[in-house]
């Protein structure tokens, strides 16, 4: 639960910014270099990494060198951690409506 | 777009705190006071008052007070931000997933 709260801090807290946002959107469409990724960005490479690192910390995305380039690829399962928690804040409301549906039901039943 | 984005920045930094998540999930039963809010948190008020502020400023809960309490209730629209934005991201990797297959089945068929 712990370590699961964690994760979401990290998901949560890479998804806050918009470049990271951008890389993601672009890696959705398929793995990519870093020097291709940094390319739509006016920013320092070094700043960039910092974003990059940023995503592969938290696991929204995975990192792997082959020969000089660094791959970048997206990985979907902290996307569904994401999606499982609101759900699962979407179920309390919910039980809340039905919970107020019966409530109005059994009172006008009874009056 | 612009305000999209930020509000994005907002929502997601909102969500990455547990104690934020927790109001956010105590809320969902519905509307409750601060100090009832606070209760369940080994956490100076002060502090406390700065994840509720944090939460107000991101759009995610909104507060009124009455006499001397000021209630706090959650606001949906931020949830259904998040899950159009996880929904713009999903289809992105569809359709990518979509044009492999176009593509495994044209190879398939041509050879």
């Amino acid at each position: 639960m712990e370590q699961y709260s964690q994760q979401l801090d990290g998901i949560f807290q890479a998804l806050a910014d918009p470049t990271r946002r951008a890389v993601l959107g672009r890696l959705g469409k398929g793995p990519a270099s870093i020097s291709d990724l940094a390319k739509p960005f006016d920013m320092a490479l070094p700043s960039f990494m910092k974003h990059i690192r940023f995503l592969e910390d938290s696991g929204l995305i995975r990192t792997r060198k082959e020969g000089r380039v660094r791959t970048c690829a997206i990985r979907k399962r902290p996307f569904a951690t994401v999606e499982t928690w609101l759900s699962a804040q979407r179920a309390v409301w919910e039980a809340r409506t039905d919970r107020l549906e019966r409530f109005v039901t059994t009172a006008r039943d009874k009056g």
